[in-house]
């Protein structure tokens, strides 16, 4: 077993864009590899969900090979939904860890924005047990996290202004980011009155609809941000199968195996991206990577414990809500932000950051997987 | 680096069928665990293509881990268009063989026939590249390798008759396998007079739209027929960029890597199913895979030298043209045959074969993924 780091790194802008999802694909590559000074690849691995619905394009991985002209080196794409990237990465890990290959690009991306919401929302539903009647019954990704929204309030005691105050958080640190979707000023006020979604969800509570995408190199050795561990669990995929709402229990047991792996505890964690698809997901992320107690995720918040100075700073990135979700990109571009932090590069800079965690969520839990990054050289 | 052997192997009938791709991907999944003497398993790889497109389904990871009752082990799917199967395959092998899993579920699956052909045509054209124009353009797969056909034909003097004696061979491999989607007497008379689906190709040319799937459980140790070596190669998705429509670089390469991890060549493998989505396939599978000269395949299958008697047989099961093609259960399927032929419980069983090979085969060449297996014991 060897050591990984990440050696390069690159992305798109994320927002509604004009470019294709190759074109988007190739632009990251060829930052991630010449910012990691063209090293030989060996392998590529892409994340991608929606592609063949929203872009009849299948075979990303032979595509985006071909294109960069890396020759016949083997490639894939991997789907598991919104983690499609950490899945991405996560094999491409292991598998320079167990010396297959010494250097990897794993790249995300997807193209969304040119279709129209109704035919976005069922291709983003394809991350739902299509046999149940789950999705037929008019279940919707906003839908779901909806309801987990109210029954947190209503088990927990926050309010919708807890929610907004993640969403400005994320707002106010994507004001820095270059690549967020959104960086335009915004007031809790703005927040709390914006347009009703999915009760109690209001527009900035949700995710935007994003193109983009991001890629990194990784290479055996330790000239990089180091992969401490992997860890990914499977969850259930149907809401009525579901025992506890406020709970989901793959987020819970991917960091609890990533934990177990690097030897550490969410103590040790000095900055975070968690996979904020909405406000309220940010906030049981935080409770599920053990930061905060079960059912006090809300009062971190209201503390300013997920900021600069408080207990980890979560999402400096922007996170989904603000920097964007192009569903294949994020979860490369979460380990981006932290690779970047761990190098102080980041924008949002946090001080003295050694370990970092990113953790991507695939459909309503069906998947979770979480890394942790240690700086190099500490 | 550890053995890794296939302890348990499990399949649907192929062919037009009413259940859905998860209670297909189930069965095959629980005949597999319970050949392989239900043994815990750790985690779960799905190859899949069209389903996204064709039945609103992708996270087929969680879904079939959930619904096997598997807990929340990882799982994820792997794309690569008509070589999903055997994608899945080989990563789920070498993580078991780096130690990250002891024991792993493979499973692939497609479901095709509840859509209309057209439908269908343009969810398989996801495997060329959308930002060229040849899809646009009216290209299919039948026409790309009607293409290869006459210019083979063309360049080393076979005819549409050598064309047809792959299509019997694999007709006649067929009748004795039990999961076969055609399992019908024919003669070379039928084949030469059937239908053209794009010239010189015929109907019994081309592999039909099938639905199924299959499944193995692969084990760290030799406690079965042992997986020796994986090789997989990438390849040019555009006909346009490609230098010579004869060669097929990607099955030449894999095959190659292959071999070489093995320390074996094409002499010493015993039986091997080819990815004959096509029968001009099988022709230009064999010569890439070093068992006949290049323009030579034609006269082995004229000669007899792909039958049982023969150098080396193949198709065994009927191959994707008789035993059915659906694709994300493809490369998994040819794997299974490869596997009972080396337990000597195969349909057309060969004798004393030790050494077995599978070679799957995606787009037009943009994936090719080959995997030698050796008896258990042997």
């Amino acid at each position: 077993m060897s050591a990984v780091s990440v050696i390069g790194r690159g992305t798109t802008t994320f927002g509604k864009k004009e470019d294709s999802l190759k074109s988007m694909l190739v632009e990251a590559s060829r930052k991630a590899i010449i910012d990691a000074e063209r090293p030989k690849i060996d392998a590529v691995f892409v994340g991608n969900f929606t592609a063949g619905t929203l872009a009849n394009q299948e075979i990303l991985g032979s595509i985006l090979t071909n294109e960069l002209g890396l020759g016949d080196v083997p490639s894939v794409k991997m789907e598991g939904a919104c983690a499609s990237g950490g899945l991405a990465f996560r094999h491409a890990y292991q598998l320079v860890k167990a010396g297959e290959y010494d250097t990897v690009l794993v790249a995300g991306g997807e193209k969304m924005t040119s279709q129209d919401t109704e035919t976005v929302t069922n291709a983003i539903n394809h991350a739902m047990d299509s046999g149940t009647n789950e999705a037929a019954s008019g279940l919707t990704f906003p839908g779901f996290f909806g309801v987990l929204a109210n029954r947190y309030m209503h088990e927990h005691g926050a309010d919708k202004k807890h929610l907004a105050m993640v969403a400005l958080k994320n707002r106010d640190y994507a004001l820095a980011n270059p690549i967020a979707h959104f960086r335009k000023e915004t007031t809790l006020e703005d927040i709390m009155q914006a347009r009703k979604i999915t009760d109690p969800l209001g527009l900035f509570d949700c995710s935007p609809i994003s193109d983009g995408a991001a890629a990194v190199v990784i290479q055996r050795g330790e000239n990089g941000v180091q992969v401490l561990a992997s860890g990914q669990a499977s969850g259930i995929p149907v809401m009525q199968e579901v025992d506890d709402l406020l709970h989901i229990p793959a987020t819970h047991q991917s960091a609890k195996r990533a934990y177990a792996a690097a030897g550490l505890g969410p103590e040790d964690i000095d900055v975070v991206e968690v996979h904020d698809c909405f406000s309220i997901t940010e906030i049981i992320a935080t409770e599920e990577l053990g930061f905060f107690e079960k059912g006090c995720g809300w009062e971190a918040v209201e503390k300013g414990l997920t900021k600069h100075g408080g207990k980890v700073p979560v999402n400096t990135s922007g996170g989904l809500l603000s920097k964007g979700h192009p569903i294949g990109a994020t979860g490369i571009a979460q380990i981006i932000q932290i690779v970047d932090q761990l190098n102080e590069k980041a924008c949002n800079q946090v001080e003295n950051a050694k370990i970092g965690l990113a953790q991507n969520l695939g459909g309503t839990g069906a998947y979770s997987v979480v890394h942790i990054f240690k700086k190099k050289g500490a």
